[in-house]
């Protein structure tokens, strides 16, 4: 992101130092983002305009639907790199990947 | 709905003429949506920033459930409003209110 | 359901004192609750037999929206019928039927 | 997996050749499914009994929420074993068993 960057690498609180999953989609999630921020934009217009509420009800439910769309993307992404790379690894990182994936699937379902 | 009124009022592609059910909370809601733009505006942000995958996932979690409040509150608002007004009318409106109602719940559970 | 009902009025602990909404279409919801347990003992069939997780997940997200699809009918049976009774009547009980029902379109979206 | 294995096998469409990834968990996983196929017997008693709609429809989210719980228990255990296994065999069954587990997780979010 800035220029001052040397190195793709982060270090999160958890101590992942490594590009994320999503890095090889980036360009393509925030687009993704961009549009979503577009679209609750206009939800604001939407009920500016005293908009009749099933419109605006069916128009939250395209938004709602466009963000579970990029969790799926990003968790896909965080399988194939993060949690599988740790498997391979061996050891219990592996496991704890995991177990971390499946927390986040079960917000996913819950949300 | 009432012939008297002339300026708030919008017509929509069903016909509808009166000011939607979210009249009284529309600054509400409005609030709520810039917070939810803001919280789009910061996903870009943790993505740019590449932030570890887990911890986007739970921010677009919390953005999809800020959503669906939203949604839960129109649609409340929709039913003590402009369900409630067509049903004590009398006459096949109130029921075509309620299926049309129904709809957006059907909507709302499969997002 | 017994000989010994004279009367199909139920008291419930919230003191209703009438047929439920779904009074019409009683056959229906049971005929789809009687398949729904068969599809669950079906499932129990597919573990007995080591059936693959993914299969079985599958026909799990099968029992899962049969039970929505009930929700939704039975919700839509009851604003119909209970809240819709409820708000023609006048006063403040319509109000508080749609709060009720309300609250259920919240589990629902959270299930 | 293994040419010794011989008689807990099963053989899906997919050609897996292995014990499931529920397979620890398998009593538990049985004992989850008896109690929702009797939740789910309850449910038609409470509408023989013409129980209050709205009390039939928190008791059916009881039982929706019983049934992602055990998809998400048994995606867990697929993740560890199946997914895990096919991963550190290394090679493309790796990344196959991922987008399997992910399309699954789809589902699980949809439903």
């Amino acid at each position: 992101m800035s220029e001052l960057d040397d190195s793709t690498e982060v270090t999160t609180e958890a101590g992942h130092h490594h590009a994320p999953g999503y890095a090889g989609s980036k360009r393509d999630v925030q687009a993704r983002l961009r549009k979503i921020e577009g679209q609750v934009r206009g939800l604001q217009r939407m009920v500016e305009n005293d908009t009749y509420c099933i419109d605006v009800l069916t128009q939250i439910s395209s938004v709602t639907r466009a963000l579970q769309a990029v969790s799926v993307a990003l968790l896909s992404d965080h399988m194939h790199h993060c949690v599988a790379d740790a498997v391979s690894a061996g050891g219990p990182g592996g496991a704890a990947k995991v177990d971390e994936a499946m927390k986040a699937v079960e917000r996913l379902v819950r949300s």
